[in-house]
Formats: C-alpha cells, structure tokens, sequence
C-alpha cells in the first residue's frame, strides 16, 4: 500500500510555520503498519496544488491533504480538487447546522465567511470537525485514471482495462493541527480500517546517549548481520546528545525479528539505553522516581525553569515533583535556596560553590529526596575568559551529599538550555538506575 | 527562480522526527528574496532518492537535500546522487584532515566509518562541516538534460538546443540541524548570491490574538482591495489564541506595497495586534519591561517552568526577570510564597484565593514590579464537577494591586501548559502597552 501527504500552506514554503502534520500522520500511519512513501508541501496557488494531488494519485493508494479548507480567501484547496477530480461542490445542510452550532456554543454570530465550509463535492464522506467548523472529506477517485499520468488528458474509455483495481481514496483534512487531530484519531482511522487491509509493520527505536553515531554502528551491526538477512531494517539517528538505533521489519515475521535485533543492541550498549520509542529521558525519570517513591525539587539559574517544565510534562509529575526554583537574580539564591552572600561574592553566581550550595538549598527547603541545580552562561553575552559563554555546573543532592560536575555547553541559548537540562536529567536518571 | 528542497530520511517517513529543515530552509531562502516552489521527503532508499532529485532537477533551478551524508549504513544520498549524475567518487585529502582534526581536537580515535565521508562526487565544490564530520557539497548539473524528463534516457545532444541556459545547482547539506544551519547560512549563502541574482520580495506577518481568522479577514479584506490589485499577496494563519495576518509582495514595489498594507491592517486590528514577524508574546514583554524598567516575578502551578522557561528563552532576560518559583506541592506554595495554609484548606490550591496570595507572594518576595500565579488542573486527572480539567486561575500583581482571571482551557497537556501561558504573557503585554 503507497500514501502520499500534500500539505498546502504558503506559509510552510515561506519558513512561517513548522510542519508538524507530517510526523503526526506519518507516525499514526506508521503505527497502523502503513509506511508513508513520500510527503510534498507546496503553496496555496491552484496550478501547484493540483498538479501535486494528480502526481500523488497517480503513484499511491491514499493520498492525504493537509490545510486549505478553512473560510478565507486562501483557503482553496476543496475548490481546486473538486474541479480535478470533476465534481460539483454542493451544499450541505448538516455541515452548515454543525458550524451554526459551533459558534451558537460560543455565544458568537456566524462570520458571513464561513458559508463557503458547508460546500462540498458531491459524493464526498464528510467528517464534522469536532474542534472546529472547516469539515474533513473523503472521496474514492475511483477509475484509477490516474495511472496513466495526466488524468487531464486522458478519457475515461481509456482505462477500461482496469476494471477490478481497488479504488484510491483522496482524503482533506483541515490544517490547524487542534482540528487535524482528532479527525483522524476519530474519524479516519476508522475509514482506513474499513477501506485497506491490515499490514503488519514494527518499528522500534531504542534511545542511547554517550557514543557517536558512527560507534553505536560499529558496535552492533556485526551482531545484527543474521536478522539483516532475515529481514530487518537498521536506521540511525544523531540528535544532540543521543543516538537512536531504529529496528524495523514488515510481515508475519516482523514482531520476532524486531524482539530479537532489541535484544542484541541492549546486550552491547547496555547502559547507554536510556530508553524506547518515544520515550524522553524526562518520563523515564519520574517513572523511576516514582517507583522508588522518591521526590525531587529543582534550582534551575542558566536552564530558566525548562528542567521544571520537562518534568512538569510528564502526566502524573505532581506524585514526584514538589517543585523548584528559578533563582535568575542573585538576591533569589540566597533568598530562596540560602545561597550564602560570602559564596557568591568570593566565587560567582556561575560556579561550583554556587551550584552546591543551591542544590543543598532546595534539597532543604523543599524536603525532597533529590534536588537538582543548574548555573550557567547562556549567552549570546556574559561570557568572561575564564568563564566562557556555554560554562554550566550541575550539582545533584541526594541522601547521600551532593555532587557537582561542570561542562561546556556550546550552543545557541535554545539549544544551550535543552542540552544542560538533558545533561541534568541524563546523570539524574544513571543515579536513580544505578 | 525555482527551488525545491529534497529531505531523505526513513525517521522522517515514521514520523520519529519533526522536519525542522524545510521551516529553517524556506525561511532563510525567502528572507533572500527566493521561495521555495516545492519540498518532498522520502525514505532513504535508492530508487526513491534518485527519483526525487531527478524530478526536483527537472523543474527547479536550485534543489536543495538534506540528509544521508553520514558514515552510517542509511547514508547513501552521497553515493546515489554521484551515480544519477553520473560522476565518481573521488577521496579527498582536504576532507579527510578535517575529520581527523574533528576528533584529534576532541581527544577521541577516529571511527573506520567515518572513511566514506571523505570520498566526494568529482567536480563537487566541498564545504567543510564546522559542528561535524561529513562536508556539504555542491554540483552543477549543467546541461540541463533534466529538463527533458527522465535523464537516465536523454543523450546529451538531445539538449544542444540550450547552450546558453544558466546551469541549475544542486546543493547536497548534513542531515543534523547543527550542522545542516551553520553550513548554510556561512558557506551555502555566499555560493547563491555567487550564482544567482538577487531577487526583491517582501514578507511581513502582522500577529493578533483575540478575533477568529474569519473575523480578521472580515475587517481588512476590503481596505486592502485596492494593494491587492497592485500585486499585494495576503494570506490568513490561525493558531491557537492567534491569527497570522501575512502580506508578501515581489519587486521593485514590494516594499512599498507591503508598508502600505501593514498601516491598513495597524489601523483596522490595532490592539488585536501583539508584534510582527517573529515576535513571540514573551519577546514584546520583555522588551516592553525593559523599556519601562520594571521587573517581573513567576509564581507557577500548573504551567510548571513553562512561564519562566519562555521569558528566559529571550536574550537579555536577565535585565527584567528575578525569577520564579514552581510551586507543584502545596507545601512550596506555603513556604515560598506566603500562601496561607487557610486559604489552600479553605478554598482548594486551584482558587482564585489561592492565586491571589501566589501572585503577592512572588511580588513581595522577589520584591519584584509585577508578577504573575498561575494555579490550575492541566489534566488529564485531577478535575472534579465543580472545577473541571483545564480550569485555571491567572493572577496579576502590581503597585496598584492584584487582580484575578479564570479561564477554562481544555486542551490535552502540553497545549494547556502553551496556552495559560500565553493569556499569562498577553495579559501583561496589554497592561504594560495600556
């Protein structure tokens, strides 16, 4: 089975906004067994627009779109597959009494704009928009014209030697991703579970942090060599900090091969696995602390409250987590974490002292179990010689004292911050394994 | 002039990664004056690959890959593309120094790996990778054969006919975003202002919160009539709690009309209207703060650091933010902030008592200007008939008092954080601009 994404958006091909509908439905179709072959994004111009939906259907069985349905003037992407597709766009009486709801819910008038919604082409499935008033379609492009390349010039006589070929579906979901999402959670999986046959596909990702990518393969692929030959797929991944080892493999097999090739990366990297799939060393550490019924408090200077923030993304933080610190002014360390002013005089907000004693502060003053503390220089400015922008020491109190250990994180401020929060979270999570 | 951009990956077809490349890519083409026309990704695999730099070749004047470059087995852009075009690989000297040098500097043996990487497409113009190992490369694919279709069966004579067309570029970059970002904006930048004149267009996104997207357009669309017929493009971005008003224009009058078009709309939305561009809400209050020389205090409940995590995200934060505290467990709040152990029993932590007494709190304490609490149920458990997931209490403390806000923001986890958040920072955006 062949899908294809088309998102349509200017703003995508003009660097405005992130594409985030592309992992969201490659990733939910992945976990249906079904593999995207190739995803396209082009602007909101008819000529584009249609030709990119003609050459997806011309290659695969699904094709889905992305945005273009809503109610302004950009928003064309109904009208113009419509008319690829020769169907008429007729109104549709339930759409326009869920969008008058809609917006009787809110006590707010209907915008005159939103009347172009309740057109659709004829024969489409339609998918009320639980979040929202643009609705999603469905529709077969049954001749499979489309095989023969431009569906424009071809009659339909002229496919008649393809008369048991399954139809392809054209499927338009609406761009904002708080309306995208659910539709297809509710709406079109259950189409796809209707429509397509089940695949069997697994994919495994298994989390390791401490060796480059380059090693991680050097390690394990003489061991993997077997399952390769039966089947299995290898992919790495650099990320800042990490490597992921993605196992892949389809068909009846595709669950043993997959159980198999994990068992020999954890065999070899062992401690570096810091976990699975999606898994974000943030989870991991409240599962774990969790577990041991531990509670942990956090004095965050350089990080900013992201620590806090990470953890606090975690359903269920509130079991573990009584709180932290954001101590940005020197006055808030010694105020709240008993940061003495000798310490900070004699050795600087941005040292080993410092991270000690902040440490030990919250450890204190929140009653936890662990405390965490971070200082550092974020930059772009405040960097000295002898102590560089990218300069950050960690220091972790538990039970058994407090330890600190200083790196240099040299990254822009954004990538500075999630590098020493996963710096924190990454010796956190050895500890609480160990 | 045409540009598409290619991205290789099989973690991209998952969905195991966001593909940060095409905002970063389009975005820096476009401030240059060039958009992007197309972007596909495609798994890394052979005849994929070679499929969509074929295609992409023969539409475009300029395309783009990223990804595959890596001395891992799934790297095979290098390899694929010097075949489609018809070139060896050569080893380079240059090149193999460099990653010798990348580990020699970091104390570490050089992987055997690592070796594919200094052999390049001949002819290749090579771009040594400042943050990595694997360089960047660009090529010529000078006798426009692409053009006819499918290269593969074109002999070079077919195109005689072309002497004199410019040659199209195809520009090969590093997969990882730390690498990929340097090596274009200081090596790729220079090679296209080199090879290709410069272009004038004009983008400027105008953000608002508080009207729907139809509303938006309801209110400008007419004023702007009389631009648009002068070749003013407007397009319409809703997000959550805010609508994106864009105008692009090309040419000599591009910035003439698109100046023209932002007064019309400044007028029309006024308040509605939060920053330009780029500006983050967080962005505008710190400069507004730093304008005005006030400072701020957090004192966060369920937005977790998120508050704090935002406002120290800008350069320069330090000047106006003392700091925050995350007061997850009921005990932090009465320790940090004064809250009263009778208000907490009394009234529940989420109350709009309880944010009242967060909010002085965190202004006495820090002995700040203004601050901000915030106390909710970010759900998924924890919400009862009476306060349900998603409600949440927003308090504002000043030198004129405190005041009190409830909302109810049902969202799953991460949004709801995003979201408070955002009505936290807009609401003292508005009270600093009043």
């Amino acid at each position: 089975m062949k899908i294809e994404i088309v998102n349509t958006g200017s703003e995508l091909m003009l660097g405005r906004v992130l594409n985030t509908h592309q992992q969201f439905l490659c990733r939910r179709l992945a976990d249906l067994g079904h593999v995207v072959t190739r995803q396209v994004a082009i602007a909101d111009t008819g000529s584009e627009i249609q030709t990119a939906v003609r050459e997806a259907l011309s290659r695969a069985d699904l094709v889905i779109t992305t945005g273009g349905l809503g109610p302004t003037s950009d928003d064309i992407t109904r009208e113009l597959i419509a008319e690829l597709l020769g169907k008429k766009l007729i109104e549709n009486k339930e759409v326009l009494a869920h969008i008058e709801n809609f917006f009787a819910k809110r006590g707010r008038p209907r915008p005159a704009k939103t009347s172009v919604e309740n057109f659709v082409p004829e024969g489409a499935e339609i998918f009320p928009n639980a979040t929202g008033t643009a609705p999603g379609l469905a529709m077969k492009a049954g001749d499979r014209r489309w095989e023969i390349g431009d569906g424009a010039e071809t009659s339909p006589s002229a496919i008649s030697h393809l008369p048991s070929a399954p139809p392809k579906w054209l499927v338009m979901l609406p761009g904002p991703p708080r309306e995208l999402r659910p539709m297809f959670d509710n709406q079109i999986v259950p189409l796809l579970k209707r429509e397509f046959a089940d695949e069997i596909f697994i994919c495994r990702t298994i989390l390791t942090t401490g060796i480059g990518e380059s090693r991680v393969q050097e390690y394990v692929e003489a061991d993997l060599q077997p399952l390769v030959k039966r089947g299995l797929e290898i992919g790495y991944c650099a990320r800042p900090g990490a490597v992921d080892v993605r196992l892949t493999a389809s068909g009846a097999m595709a669950e043993k091969l997959v159980s198999e090739g994990e068992a020999v990366v954890q065999k070899i990297l062992g401690e570096n696995i810091f976990g699975f799939d999606d898994a974000e060393i943030e989870n991991v550490v409240v599962k774990l602390l969790a577990q041991k019924k531990k509670t942990l408090a956090l004095a965050e200077s350089c990080t900013g409250g992201l620590i806090a923030n990470r953890i606090t993304d975690v359903p269920g933080a509130s079991e573990i987590f009584l709180g932290g610190v954001v101590s940005y002014a020197n006055s808030a360390k010694e105020k709240f974490l008993d940061v003495r002013a000798e310490t900070l005089q004699t050795h600087g907000a941005v040292s080993e002292a410092v991270a000690r004693e902040m440490a030990l502060g919250a450890r204190e003053k929140f009653g936890s179990d662990f405390a965490i503390a971070v200082t550092g220089i974020a930059g772009p400015s405040g960097g000295s010689a002898e102590k560089p922008v990218g300069t950050v020491f960690i220091a972790l109190a538990s039970a058994s004292g407090v330890e600190v250990k200083k790196f240099l994180n040299v990254w822009e401020r954004a990538t500075f911050k999630q590098v020493t929060a996963t710096q924190a979270l990454e010796w956190l999570r050895r500890t609480l394994s160990a």
